[in-house]
Parts: C-alpha cells; structure tokens; sequence
C-alpha cells in the first residue's frame, strides 16, 4: 500500500501559468481566435500536465490489460471466458483491432496478464503480472482479497514505472477480459448510486434473455457484496477485476509522472473511477477519448467531470478509442508548435481592422 | 458547359456488391459484430465507393481553394480582406492550421487562386486559376456572371483531374475567403428555405452589431438576386463565390472518378450543396468530417442527408476538419485490412458457445 500512496501523494494539479502561456500562444497563431475549438483545448490542458509550453508527444503508449472473471459462469456474456487469452495471442501477434489502430497513430501497445484464467505462453512481449487466475465469481462473494486488489493496482504501476523509464509522453488506457463489463457496470452502480438498469449495457452482444440475467447478477454481486462507495480499494476488491486494478494503478502512476492519460471506453471508465476515488487529482489528467455504446460510459463520465472527444459507436475496448484521441492529441500539439503567428506570418490580425 | 455535363452524367452508385463483401469481411474479424461502430460503417462506404474490398488510402490530398467576396465591404467579416491574400502564402509556406494538421496525417495541400482580389506572386506551389478579382457585392447585384459559375467548377474538375493523374485515394476540400461565410449562408439559406437568422453565425468572430448587419446583408442579397433553388447553377452565380464552385467542382470530378470526398466545415458544405444540386448521386460520395460552430452547416448536413463524425466546435475552414475525417477513413479502412479473422487467430466467435 505504502507504493499506492506515494504515487497518489505525489500527484500535483496541472501548472495553471504554463496554461495561461499556452492560451496566449494560441492566441497568436493565424487563425481566428479560438476556430481549432477542442483541438485548442486539448493543446492546452496537455501543456498545463506536461508543465511544458511545447510538449511534444512522440512516444505513445497504450497499456492494453487482460483477466478473467469468475461471474463469466454466469451468462453474462456472449463470448465463452477462453477468448481472453485467445485475445492476448491476437494482441501479441498484432492482429487485433487495438495493434491496427495503435500502428496506425504510432502508438505502442504494451500487453500485460494481470489474472488470465490459464497459464499463457511467455513472450518476451507479453508482460505477465498475474495476481490470480482469473476473479471469483462476484454473485457469490467478494471478487478478490483486499491484498490482491492492492497488488493489482501497484503491478499497473509497476508497468506504467518501466515504460516511464524509456520515454513516454502520452498514454492510453485498455482491456480485454470476458465478462468484464459486469463488473464495471457494479463498480459503476456503486460509485454513482444509478440503477443497476441504467449502468448496464449489452457488453459483446448479448441478447435481451441475457441482458435480463446480467442485471440480476450485478444487483445480486453488489447486494452480497455491500461494497462500500468512500473506498475505492474496497469495491475494486469485492466487484472488480484484475485488469481494472492494474488501470487504476497506470492512471495513477502516470498523473505521478505528469503524463496525459487518455481513457478508453465502459471497463477503462470503470478504472477511472477508481482512480478517482483513490486520488480526486487523477481526474486532471484524465483525457476521455470518446462516448461508448454501453450506456454506464455517459454516467461514468458525467461522474468525474469528463467530455469525451467523439462519439463512434464504439464498444471494443482495447483501447482501440484511446488510440484515435492519442492521435487528436497529438494534433492538438503540433497546432501549438508547427503553426505560424500573425506576426511571423505577416497576415493582418483582427485588431488591425 | 459540357465538361461539367460529362462529369455529372459519369457519376454512379457506389457499388453495392463490394459492399456487402465489406459487410462479411468486417463480420468475420476478431471484435464483436459491429463493435467498431462507424469505423466500420467508413470502411463499408469507401469499400464501396471505391469499388474495392480492400481499399488502400495511400495518397491523400486536401484541396484548398482561395477567393475574395465583393460583399466583404459591407463590414460582414472581423477581417480585412487582405488576409485571403495573406492566407495564401501562409498555405504555401506550410504554416497555417491545415498545413500542421495534413502534415500530421500526411496529406498532400493542393493550394489554388480562384479569385483572389489581388495579384498573387507566382509559386510553383501555387495553381492559379484567377476567374476573376473577387466576386461583386452580392448586396448590390450577381456575384459572378453565369459564365464566371461554370468556368469556376470547370477549374475544380480540372485541378481535381491533374491531381488524379498523380494518383488520389482519398481526397478533402477546404477554402480560405474573407467574408464567405456570408456567401455561404446565402447559398444555404436558398437551397433549404431557412430563415436566414436560422443559418448565419459569427463566421471569424463578429461581434452582435455586425452579426445583425450580416443578416441584414444576406436576406438583402437573396431579395436584389432572386437565386433559383432549381438551378444551382443559378445560385452559385447570384450568392455564390469562386473557391466554392470550385469545390464543387472537385466534389463532382472526385465523384466521377471513384474517389470519396471529405467534406470540411460550412463554406465546404455550401459547396456541397451546389454539388448535390447539380447531381444528388454526389451525396454517396461525400462523407462530412464534422459539425462546425457556423449553425448553418448542422442544416446543410440534415438537408443532404449526411452524418458528421466529429464535433470539436471548429470553425476554421481550410480542410482542417476534412483532414481530420481522412484521417478516420484511413483507420477504417486498416481495420478492414489488417485485423485477423476469428479463424486465422483461432479465436473462438459468438457463434460457438
């Protein structure tokens, strides 16, 4: 726990005078006041993390998360609990959508087992942190023990800490683990006070039978559970996951280091919060890429304050939308360095009407 | 007149067949059916544009037109109108918003002369095809004469065909005029019988007396010129301007040739529906990157019938939101080619439960 602390100690808010410098910069480029909209914003609230007036952002990193769920013996989702590691063979050998897009910004995907139900074959590219095989089943009791919560959470920060050391300027976050959005749709109940009907989404596609079933077992897993909405340890022990644990911990690790982290969709929200709830400052540095078709997202979101960029219809995870934001980030910033002034420019301002 | 007749009558469907191998192609990849939202919904619509199950978008190009409006004396624009001039050398030396955000997703900037009101000094980078210095005062008669109209769409299709040649996957418009967002909001408020009120916004950045003037100006414009909603031709001449009939020129030459178009902001869309009026089956060619700050482009979008991707409260015009869509399209079009089939991974699918 003491590693947990010192990186939620260490967060600072975003330097408010590098945002004021970022904002008159902007203002200067040949352009009307204001006309990038977001891109503008999104160039100032990068500068006011990074503490930099030019930050560039040229390593990009998604953290891409895999574990298992013993609720998955439940029918919650329309895909048999196998494909996790089926997944993580796909990450590995780059053929999944988040490897596509991650080429496609420029991005590395750095893939960790933080609880994958069997034993994967190791890979040099594979970064194994499994705290356990998989959750137990949260409609009959606590998902994990206080101690492999805790263990979750400083093993993302493990990995956030390693990458930091070969240069990272931006991050995103993502997951893959069957049945996970059952537990972010509890996690997300209790941290938001919504019903569970609200917070709960079709996951990979399940039909309406199982949609029914789903909420059943998520009102049951928080009814058994009772976990408690001041403790974000506490919820992410009794209806979380291994891989939200590990993002919680990239969150934190990386508002540590002043690093923008770029939040996926539903599972990575659902880590967000409980980020948020560990450190209220994590939100600072939380950038949300876009809008999931799971509806818990919008609430998730709306929770913490978030405006997401774009609305896709996205329902992936992966971090395949933190990947696209990644690449608005880093237009927002070239906009900031690349673009000329009105005066190097020699274009007549609007004050010189 | 001919050559544009020949591009009108040479336009179309996109194909319907590739589509729905689109369909099963992205049906058969290692996500949940439909997870990818309207990444996917691109990828099917340039499948079938281009008329190729694996599209490639190589070599992209963003078009950006140049011209002055008469109507810019009658105070309707925060700027002088100097700064179209000025604008352009500023395309020519990189350092204007759409030369930063092309670079970021590597198109190429096609800068042209449509009809700036000054003489430009000549630069191998620079396609002149001057029409004329400027358009007329739109508040006191015709922008352009009816020749002027054609001759300005005859130059889009020309400079889109010379590009062509050159090899074009994908493509994007874009225009730098002062003062044609008043054009602009004639055009739209013609072509869908909105009250004008309902269509002008604060293009640059006018402040309310001018704004209520620009109102004023425009219903004045469409009262003296009577434009036809019949004859596009006809409106383009009447409130039109030169770098958006020269758009519209690209829009149909691109759509002649197969190759999709990422429409910009609100004098884009004008442009647009000059097209659309011209020939409707342009429409399954464009595709709308984004939803401007100017109200009326979310009425020229519902008038065609297109869906913006992104809205992040631009409102610079140049190409810089197109870029941003080109950017998109070329992430669908990667998912479809690059991501692994269930059966290549040996990821077990839905079906298999």
């Amino acid at each position: 726990m003491d590693r947990i602390n010192q990186a939620i100690r260490s967060i600072q808010p975003p330097d408010k005078r590098i945002m004021d410098l970022t904002q008159e910069r902007l203002d200067s480029l040949t352009k009307p006041l204001g006309s990038l909209g977001r891109l503008e914003e999104l160039a100032k609230v990068i500068a006011g993390i990074t503490g930099k007036v030019a930050p560039e952002l040229k390593q990009k990193v998604i953290f891409t998360f895999a574990a298992d769920h013993g609720v998955s013996e439940e029918g919650v989702s329309a895909f048999p609990k196998e494909v996790t590691a089926q997944m993580v063979y796909n990450f590995l050998r780059g053929g999944a959508g988040i490897n596509v897009i991650a080429r496609h910004v420029g991005a590395k995907v750095v893939v960790a087992d933080l609880g994958v139900a069997s034993d994967l074959d190791t890979s040099e590219r594979l970064i194994s942190k499994k705290i356990n095989y998989g959750t137990k089943n949260i409609a009959k009791g606590a998902a994990m023990t206080k101690e492999e919560a805790i263990n979750s959470i400083i093993a993302g920060i493990e990995i956030f800490n390693q990458e930091f050391e070969n240069g990272v300027d931006i991050i995103g976050t993502g997951e893959m683990g069957i049945a996970n959005t059952t537990a972010s749709s509890a996690i997300t109940a209790v941290f938001t006070a919504k019903a569970v009907e609200e917070i709960t989404g079709y996951g990979t596609g399940i039909d309406e039978k199982s949609f029914l079933n789903k909420v059943r077992i998520i009102k049951k897993a928080i009814e058994i559970n009772k976990p408690d909405p001041s403790s974000a340890m506490d919820v992410l022990a009794k209806v979380g996951g291994y891989e939200i644990g590990g993002i919680a911990g990239v969150i934190l690790a990386a508002a540590a280091k002043r690093v923008p982290v770029v939040i996926d969709g539903f599972n990575s929200g659902a880590a967000a919060l409980i980020a948020f709830g560990l450190q209220p400052k994590t939100k600072q540095y939380m950038i949300a890429s876009h809008c999931s078709v799971e509806k818990g997202h919008r609430v998730i979101l709306d929770y913490i304050g978030l405006k997401p960029l774009f609305d896709f219809n996205l329902r992936l995870g992966e971090g395949t939308g933190a990947a696209l934001g990644i690449n608005l980030c880093e237009a927002s910033v070239k906009i900031l360095n690349q673009m000329a002034t009105f005066k190097d420019a020699k274009v007549s301002n609007k004050d010189k009407l």
